[in-house]
């Protein structure tokens, strides 16, 4: 919770805040430029790095603890300590059983307590109701790590989360690391050990939903870790994320997350297996009120605002799905498949429809099909019927699969350098045909390292092409349904693109504050709503151009500014507290004269005075050339803290909330692609007549924002250019009117 | 090809299309108030009524001719009629081969020719390469229906679509039914028969599409029919929804959609089924430009406007799905349900994380998730423990399943009257808790008519609870995705609740055309743009509402013209071919004075001499208070003829193109539908102290506009109301500017 800290931006609040992410506080840190170690921060507080936790003896410990250890007859203890036996004797670990009065459980010599150990084990697995009193005993006895699967902590309520408190804070004291409580065994599985190649490790906050790609080691997928995190009370998603990008036979991360503990952390996991160009596959909980609600109540952790979430993964290239049939299908794409080689997709079929139909899907989710060549096709016409499209996609009629021109042609398509990936859709099982299509797929995919995609539509799935042909293939991909494929090879090309220009937004986030933040807190009032004129002078302190404007307090005042501003002017009401300004009549726009200027100061002070406002004076402003409304903004994100918004303006954002959000930091390409999600961009470019919009000035404001979202970002409750008035290329932005309330 | 009759509404024009349409012409048609008999077609000359083609003896034929049959080894003839005597044996019907010199093939007596054939047969299956000189022969022989499978037709390209048209005209001329060309053995395969209760009917216009839905088969899903279209030179899709729809064991129609024959025939057809209460499901390729392409390419067909083919699919109720998989969860989902007897669905699952995520995808794609009442919680609670939420989604925790509570929680849930539909995902197979889970609900969907869905989501698919429990249950849906369970059980409840208020819209299609056509006809320049004022008056003729406007050449007259219309004025440059009005400078607002006006006159001739326009006048209009700028317009679609859109105006219009369009005939509801439709129809609603707008009126103006659609529809190329000023509400709508193009 970071929401307490009201009030300017201090040490202390950042203190508290990184103690807060569960992090040690770790070196003093200063800042408004006072000279000290500032490089483990950025200018907000928040951390620049994240360590990985070295888990590799927690997955594979040399010696394991069992706490309430038993061997009774229909004790639930007794189940799973057997499943812990036989898993120490798979991983090759020493298991000690601890009990307070059984000499031996499962012939295994057990001890009374943790103290009484006969080495220091690297995991102690809690059996427990209560985990609390041992952590100070696992402690002296230099436990590494321990799993609690006790529930009955956050996820009940108020009282379980403060008892969640009190096991985090024992943990952090003693020096080691949990993983739970409410988790489970799913860590301690029979993974299959005959299966090459990299790996899906899988990351889940629930048991059963982590299930169907555990499964899938049975279509000879291997899965090499699974981390069922539970509540997180301290070893939480983001750092099995990071161990997992760092482990050389993890080729993809799969997860089921419900919430996340902490924005940052989760963010700098991400960046860190951006880095290492490990992809991450994610479903998460919470497209919806009904979903994060019961997401909350099943593990006890926020889900955030999904919008955000939803755009701080794909910041950081984490690739989000919807259900786990993807979770499953793109994960295993993903750990498995070579970098492409070129982007271009090939739907290849037995069928005109077939081919009709992917292609259609295809394309409209955004895959590259390419035409091929003239020669590629006639090379292909070689084998195919002249009259069927052998252009992309290639239709072979059916006949030619059936004899050797059936390799012929997937190796002509594949020897194709634009040619990145070939996908076979066989929607028909259809023996004499497909099981030699299979046949040949798999043993072209053998001798390629593009990545050959097959998609079995039969609902059946008992079929040996697909089960022993297919499956049996480490080498070629195979999917139940065009969906998943689709969704699969546009995550693998999207992933690969992604990591090859990645750039860490971490490595150039700015860690001393700008001198804008001294003029900018100077302003800023806690707690309170500042006026027009004070937000604007906000804006202008981080180089933000606002209209020219004088605030007066009489008519004759408001002649001279006007003079000065220079006609026409626009002229509004100026309160602290005043919202809906337009819809009171006090915004008048287009004066030209003194008079006009004189009349229309007397009208807006009898309207406020009529609606009891209580003005701090008049704003006299430039009026500014017509241009593109935008919005640009910051809100507080529970999760993820300040938070920068970019919007079309007008009715577009009011009707339509056509907006684009990031978590900062980010770069300039981050603040360009926001623009490209508006589904109202075409503005920008210019309709109806209208020039090209200053797209690079919108952009240098986003920036600017963020900056301020970052030195002021938690002493801002809300921040709203609106509009941003983005004027012809070349000719800048200018903020119209502007909203800041300070926290 | 429609597009060929300019000019105006004539007789013949009409005779025309109806011929075009497939259609026999009928009857002489006379509309424009002779006396004749109109009862077969509405206003536009469209047909009102499909016949159902007797396919009876199609499918079920008690005598087959198979010309060209073989039993040569290796000629593909001898297989297909190898295939064609196994299949005339399971359906009990004679069959006899016919080839010119063959004395018996298979051992069955062979006739030389058609002629020669011991009876009239019901279908005769060409094996031939060019049908078209046998469909003499078989009209003389009172053959009823043929099949030809030859390739080389419309989906060739020209010279085929020559082809084709005369095979067409001999098969209409001869009074038989043909299906093909380029189809293919589907009709005939073979079915399982020990199937029971509702089944799908199969309609593909590709064989390895249809396959899946045919293997469904296997997974105890009964199939009826399956109709391969082919280029449907004679017998279309259309005439099978229309006789499937008819025949009592059809539960539902699936079908795989490249291309339709004709618009209205497919509506008439669909609206059939409609009426008949029996769910179509398609999947239609066409929603890229690539896909639409390559489907051409394939079966000859145009796929048309995607936009228009997806309004009329949901006019009529058909379910549109992107792929196989959904098309077979949803179709066999929707052909084996009984009505839902509630709306309510609840979710039940082993694991509160399966609930969380299974609800927010659900709740997402609209589904009626209800709050369990209070007293249902607390009967739940008596098996379920006190800390798990029985709210819904249910979550039993896991372990009840294991004993006598797992049935009780089930049947609990199932009485509740708000609950119509059940649905247990179960993502991970552990079979002491699956199987029983599984058993119990394959149990209680036996003691219930509600309907009870099951997601099986381990991706193996060979567990037992599966393939034997779940699968070996007529009463149970089971489903291998979250997002097909969601699918389909979304298209359950719609389909249930659209059939369940349809009105035919053709029982309601004006037949007679109304006083305003006479007054519309006089102002249609064939070929030529409309000048704005001409085109208001045309929507004058159809009551609908303009500003009081007068056209004047003079400045004297433009003063005099102000002095009736009433200041403040809008000025307008008027001429037919005159477009960018607005950007030109040839539209003034707001005009107070004669001395304005006067002025104003001169500028706009100025301007348009400068520009080279030569006006017919100046339009002299009245101001019109604000309101809610929208767009209605009438659209040529090459399937379906003139087609009506309504959308926001201004900026939304431009650059969201935020519009909603239907196929005439339809009815108020649809014209209310296709505002809720709109992305900014929050609009209407009133925003930014906005009063609510007159929505009232402004459908009104869609169902005149329709009716000039019906009316003038083949005349006009098109027609735009743009902007149509929806005024606050019970104050009417306005169309501020007119764009009419005729044919």
């Amino acid at each position: 919770m970071l929401g307490s800290t009201h009030g300017t931006l201090t040490t202390n609040s950042r203190h508290a805040r990184v103690a807060a992410c569960g992090r040690p506080p770790g070196p003093a840190v200063h800042v408004h430029g006072r000279s000290a170690a500032v490089e483990d921060v950025d200018v907000s507080g928040r951390p620049l790095h994240s360590t990985v936790p070295d888990l590799d003896r927690f997955f594979r410990p040399e010696s394991v603890a069992v706490i309430g250890a038993s061997d009774a007859e229909g004790r639930p203890n007794s189940g799973i300590t057997r499943q812990l036996i036989a898993w120490a004797e798979r991983v090759g670990a020493r298991l000690h059983p601890v009990h307070p009065s059984r000499p031996a459980v499962f012939g295994l010599p057990c001890v009374p307590s943790v103290a009484d150990l006969p080495e220091p084990v690297d995991l102690a697995v809690l059996l427990v109701r209560d985990p609390l009193p041992l952590v100070e005993e696992l402690a002296s006895a230099k436990v590494k790590f321990a799993v609690a699967f006790a529930s009955g902590f956050a996820e009940t309520g108020a009282e379980g989360a403060a008892a969640q408190a009190r096991l985090s804070a024992a943990v952090r004291r003693g020096g080691l690391r949990l993983l739970g409580p409410n988790t489970n065994l799913n860590a301690f599985e029979e993974f299959r050990e005959d299966l090459e190649g990299p790996a899906i490790a899988l990351i889940t906050q629930s048991g059963h939903q982590g299930r169907p790609v555990f499964t899938l080691q049975e279509l000879g997928i291997r899965l090499s870790h699974w981390a069922p995190t539970g509540n997180e009370a301290d070893l939480e998603t983001a750092d099995f994320i990071s161990y997992f990008a760092s482990r050389p036979e993890v080729g993809a991360i799969a997860m089921y997350v419900e919430g996340l503990k902490d924005g940052r952390s989760f963010l700098l996991a991400a960046d860190r297996a951006a880095r290492a160009k490990v992809p991450v596959v994610a479903v998460k909980v919470g497209r919806t009120e009904t979903g994060a609600r019961t997401a909350a109540s099943h593990t006890g952790k926020l889900t955030g605002s999904d919008t955000v979430v939803d755009a701080a993964m794909r910041q950081f290239g984490v690739i989000r799905v919807d259900g786990l049939d993807e979770l499953q299908d793109t994960a295993a794409l993903l750990a498995r498949a070579r970098p492409p080689r070129a982007e271009g997709v090939v739907v290849y079929s037995i069928s005109g429809g077939t081919g009709a139909h992917f292609s259609d899907l295809a394309t409209a989710a955004g895959l590259p099909l390419p035409t091929l060549s003239p020669e590629k096709q006639a090379e292909l016409h070689q084998w195919i019927p002249g009259d069927l499209s052998v252009a992309n996609p290639v239709d072979n009629g059916g006949h030619p699969v059936g004899d050797w021109r059936g390799r012929k042609i997937i190796d002509a398509i594949l020897a194709d350098p634009s040619v990145g990936v070939l996908i076979c859709p066989i929607t028909g099982p259809f023996p004499p045909m497909s099981d030699k299509l299979a046949q040949d797929l798999v043993d072209a995919a053998e001798h390629t390292d593009k990545l050959v995609c097959v998609v079995w539509g039969s609902p059946v799935g008992t079929e040996p092409a697909y089960r022993t042909t297919l499956l049996g293939s480490s080498r070629v991909a195979t999917f139940r349904t065009f969906a998943n494929c689709i969704t699969a090879v546009r995550a693998y090309l999207d992933h690969h693109r992604f990591t090859a220009s990645y750039r860490s937004p971490f490595d150039d986030a700015p860690r001393t504050p700008s001198p804008s933040v001294r003029k900018a807190q100077a302003l800023l009032r806690p707690g309170e709503r500042l006026s027009e004129h004070a937000a604007k002078q906000l804006l202008r302190a981080y180089g933000i151009r606002v209209p020219r404007e004088q605030l007066v307090t009489s008519a004759a005042a408001a002649v001279r500014a006007a003079g000065l501003v220079g006609y026409p002017v626009v002229m509004k009401a100026s309160a602290p507290q005043l919202a809906h300004k337009t819809e009171l009549g006090l915004v008048r726009l287009g004066l030209t004269s003194a008079s006009q200027v004189r009349d229309t100061y007397r009208d807006l002070t009898d309207i406020a005075r009529y609606e009891g406002v209580e003005l701090d004076g008049v704003l006299v402003c430039q009026m500014v050339e017509r241009g593109v409304e935008m919005v640009v903004g910051v809100t507080h994100d529970s999760l993820f803290g300040p938070t920068v918004t970019v919007g079309l303006g007008g009715v577009l954002v009011e009707v339509l909330r056509d907006t684009a959000v990031r978590v900062p930091p980010f770069g300039e390409d981050q603040a360009r692609a926001m623009l490209t999600e508006l589904r109202g961009r075409a503005l920008l470019d210019g309709v109806r007549g209208m020039p090209p919009a200053d797209v690079d000035a919108l952009v240098e404001v986003v920036l600017r924002v963020q900056r301020m979202a970052l030195e002021l970002g938690d002493d801002l409750a809300e921040l709203d250019v609106n509009p941003l008035m983005v004027l012809p290329r070349g000719q800048g932005a200018v903020a119209l009117d502007a909203l800041a309330v300070c926290r």
